[in-house]
């Protein structure tokens, strides 16, 4: 993203494009560090360094930009088209479904899915209505976001921590939901109890100055809403109140006796609070503005449309000592072939590992060590906004130990007339036998499990829905990879990370963030680096 | 704002009407909820019952809504004229300044504000670009967002806490910030290793069954990110990394190594933690969208702005048997006085014991009771928005024990050309320090400190600052409001929440929300509930 050289002096161009000559790109971009043009580590911060392929790279060296055909035409695949595009590579990319963005896709009304069982499901969502069905967040430092920016692709936050949202844990005999914010406010205060206790009766001495017992203690006692004087957790305002306090005579009702230690453990509710400090899931995440395949459609735009050939899936790769070339059947069943000086296969490992290819045993090794892991979400799109009226939940995440897992509110459209929940957004086993179900019934056990937790308006006020089992979605079939231990830098996987020929790889499945559009792009980067490196450096 | 009314069936009505010609509305109200139309404390949940007075309310009655005159167009007496409205009440605003809000103001390009000194400030924001200058957040409990929701005022996500926001406690040593996410890994990390070790050890076990102790040594495993077999806090990705994973050969690299237990507490950054559970301050809070203003102005239009008089400031009360009569100075400075059936009071109270009036001792005294405290902001517009694309900070508020004490990131506008930092909100004595300068030397130490968090575009990008001191704004003269204990259920404040007279009071200062304009809603819907109550038992 970062195209430091638009800042740089003449001079420096000069000096920059002698090295350029003699030692390729990569040590052009090295000297273009040490000037202090190239972001280093250091300076970018959060992403790893990346300078796009630009025309002017090649503007002494002789050489130019090449061909380039690209399997795939999701995130990695775009990036990559979209970056090599950049300093005139003149990419293809082939995809086989009927529009761009692979697992980044939003449903909205008219949306039409068929899954490999040949169920076909039309959403039939109301105007302004959607559900992202794949990737639906964003960390503040993940590279996809300064994408948006590049791209004019406006966000907003996805609302992926809420204090109003609930807890549902029937296994521990929960009868009702509770809040997270009394569910938090219990959890720490019995934490912060029994450490205060720990701590002054001298248990913990042997670890901690008369300085840090006495700092540990004020902290406690804040953070936990401890009893100044017993040190104990009795009562919190942080419960929350039914009423909150208002006018006179309104003080506040506290929500009930505040339930004893065992109680509180036992019900299970604290598992669910780390959730929130994750690096890639800490607030505030972000979402673009009426869906997240906002991303894709710019980045199809910025490529060009006509250098994207939907319905086109390939059958056979073949690499050939100057080029590779790619045969393919198109949207209407013919046999195609497409030949170029290089490859980006951005497509699922364990489906590019079924297609003939002569790229060799350790690629094919490769491949095959990356297998699809299950994922299924529905939405369920209500008359009415109940969540936000009934309860003030406005967006976040309800945890559940039922099949559903998560059930997410919506992020845009508050105080909207209608909106779209996500029912249920579960993995693994639970996002099988849900694919496995047909679209009615899947339907039928989301709404009946979630009335559990919200009420019959659950049911009453449902409109419609539509889901999505990635492991069952033609062309894709996975909602993302297990890898193996070392990930992209796996040795399994180099023949992969950091290949020899004329065709390069790129996906999530190829970078330490699996799952994540920020690894599919960083990869992509890799890929785009490593091909433009090799082209500068070429024989004319 | 639930008119439970609008669904009852006519034989109910008719049920109603019999009572309320007998009982007054408050008995009305009682039968309502005896039978299910009005709502309850329980099915209201977060908020207090009220029900909007109506014109059907006096259809059997013979009587019929009054002249209602109001002083103060801020929140409370907006809500009272709007609530009042509904039933025919004929009302008319008196509001000394020259737009309606009270301390909810957004300050834009061109806004102007002069304060008691004379100091007269005009706001150089660019288009698109505002500070709120009062209240900027709203809790989704809140009845404020109610009014949004009514009023079609639209709202998005108030950024109150971002875990890559930053801490800054130069008087615990530090050199440069913290973001939250590493403080809390920190800080959660060592409370949880310390407490799995003391339970571990036996120190809890008068507390604990075995069953608490191993459920929280579980929990505290994963919350606290604990190694599992030595239960210690080492490393953690929640601390963050520079840069990020990515692809191939970027696994992630940690910020440094783990600072110790000592050095973590002696920093202080665990005592901001608290503030993210609080009732009212707890994520997710919201805003409207464009601006606080929005609410005041959808307010306003939903009144009827020719019955808000601007420039107009009361000089006497003088209640009488049958009505009140206000004397104040018009907008061109002329002495007038306007006479009603009731007056409702909501303006400033340590303002209102100024006023001449004949309300009695013990009205004065309760006024009396109430004074005003200060806090302070300053916007800062800079020509970029570093804080997203040098520290991938998009909104959330930064702590520092610098004077500045609040710095937010702003909430909207996310990858804009342009931004508004709050480059300090503060309170008390420092909130007056920055009062008593003048605007240019506010701008000036926002920026020198600033600089110490953020280094040098914190000035090189700097383009104008706007700032307010809430204490020295006339006709408001305070942030908020010093309360007796006992909010508006103190013995000293009754003849203020119950008045006997013709003159009832409203604001935050008279709720147990005091600085919040949910405060001064619930006052405002007090005040009109007694009002209107006794106008439907008053004699015809």
């Amino acid at each position: 993203m970062s195209d430091s050289s638009t800042s740089a002096s003449w001079s420096r161009r000069g000096f920059l494009r002698a090295v350029g000559v003699s030692g390729g790109a990569g040590t052009m971009f090295a000297a273009m560090g040490a000037l202090g043009l190239a972001p280093t580590a250091e300076a970018a911060g959060a992403t790893a360094a990346f300078s796009a392929p630009s025309a002017s790279d090649f503007t002494l060296t002789g050489r130019s930009a090449a061909s380039v055909v690209i399997l795939g035409g999701g995130i990695a695949g775009l990036i990559s088209a979209y970056e090599l595009g950049k300093a005139g590579y003149r990419c293809t990319i082939l995809e086989p479904r009927s529009r761009t963005g692979g697992r980044n896709f939003t449903a909205r009304g008219g949306t039409t899915e068929t899954d490999v069982f040949g169920r076909k499901q039309t959403a039939a969502f109301s105007e302004g209505q959607y559900m992202n069905c794949g990737p639906a967040r964003l960390a503040q430092w993940m590279v996809t976001l300064d994408y948006c920016r590049e791209l004019r692709v406006p966000i907003q936050v996805f609302t992926n921590t809420n204090a109003d949202a609930f807890i549902y844990n029937e296994s521990a005999g929960m009868t009702k939901p509770e809040r997270y914010r009394s569910a938090k406010s219990d959890v720490y205060g019995y934490v912060s109890e029994l450490l205060a206790k720990a701590t002054s009766q001298g248990a913990l001495d042997s670890e901690l100055t008369s300085e840090d017992k006495e700092r540990l203690i004020t902290f406690l006692q804040g953070w936990g809403q401890l009893d100044s004087t017993s040190l104990r957790y009795t009562d919190s305002g942080n419960r929350g109140y039914s009423p909150y306090p208002g006018a006179a005579g309104t003080p506040g009702t506290s929500l009930g006796p505040v339930p004893g230690l065992s109680e509180v453990f036992a019900s299970g509710v604290g598992r669910y609070f780390s959730f929130e400090f994750g690096f890639d899931q800490a607030m505030l995440m972000f979402q673009p503005v009426g869906g997240m395949d906002q991303i894709p459609k710019a980045l199809t735009k910025a490529i060009g449309a006509e250098k994207v050939r939907l319905g086109c899936q390939a059958t056979k790769i073949t690499e050939l000592p100057d080029g590779v070339t790619v045969e393919y059947t198109d949207a209407h069943g013919h046999a195609r072939a497409i030949s170029a000086d290089y490859l980006i296969a951005a497509m699922p490992p364990h489906l590019l590992a079924k297609l003939p290819h002569n790229l060799g045993p350790s690629v094919q090794t490769g491949l095959q060590a990356i297998t699809p892991a299950s994922a299924s979400k529905i939405g369920l799109e209500y008359k009415s906004r109940w969540w936000e009226t009934d309860y003030q939940i406005y967006g976040g995440i309800t945890e559940t130990d039922l099949d559903l897992t998560h059930v997410w509110h919506p992020s845009y459209d508050f105080h909207g007339d209608r909106g779209v929940l996500i029912g249920y957004y579960n993995y693994g086993q639970n996002a099988d036998m849900y694919g496995k179900m047909t679209p009615a019934e899947r339907e039928a056990r989301a709404i009946t499990l979630g009335t559990k937790i919200y009420g019959p308006k659950y049911r009453t006020e449902f409109a419609s829905s539509f889901s999505q089992s990635w492991r069952y979605i033609p062309h894709i079939e996975g909602a993302w990879h297990n890898t193996p231990d070392g990930g992209p830098d796996a040795p399994v996987l180099k023949p992969l990370a950091h290949p020899t020929g004329r065709t390069y790889f790129a996906g999530d499945w190829l970078s330490y963030m699996d799952a994540w559009q920020h690894g599919a792009i960083t990869s992509a980067r890799s890929a785009v680096t490593q091909l433009h490196t090799r082209q500068l450096a070429a024989a004319v």
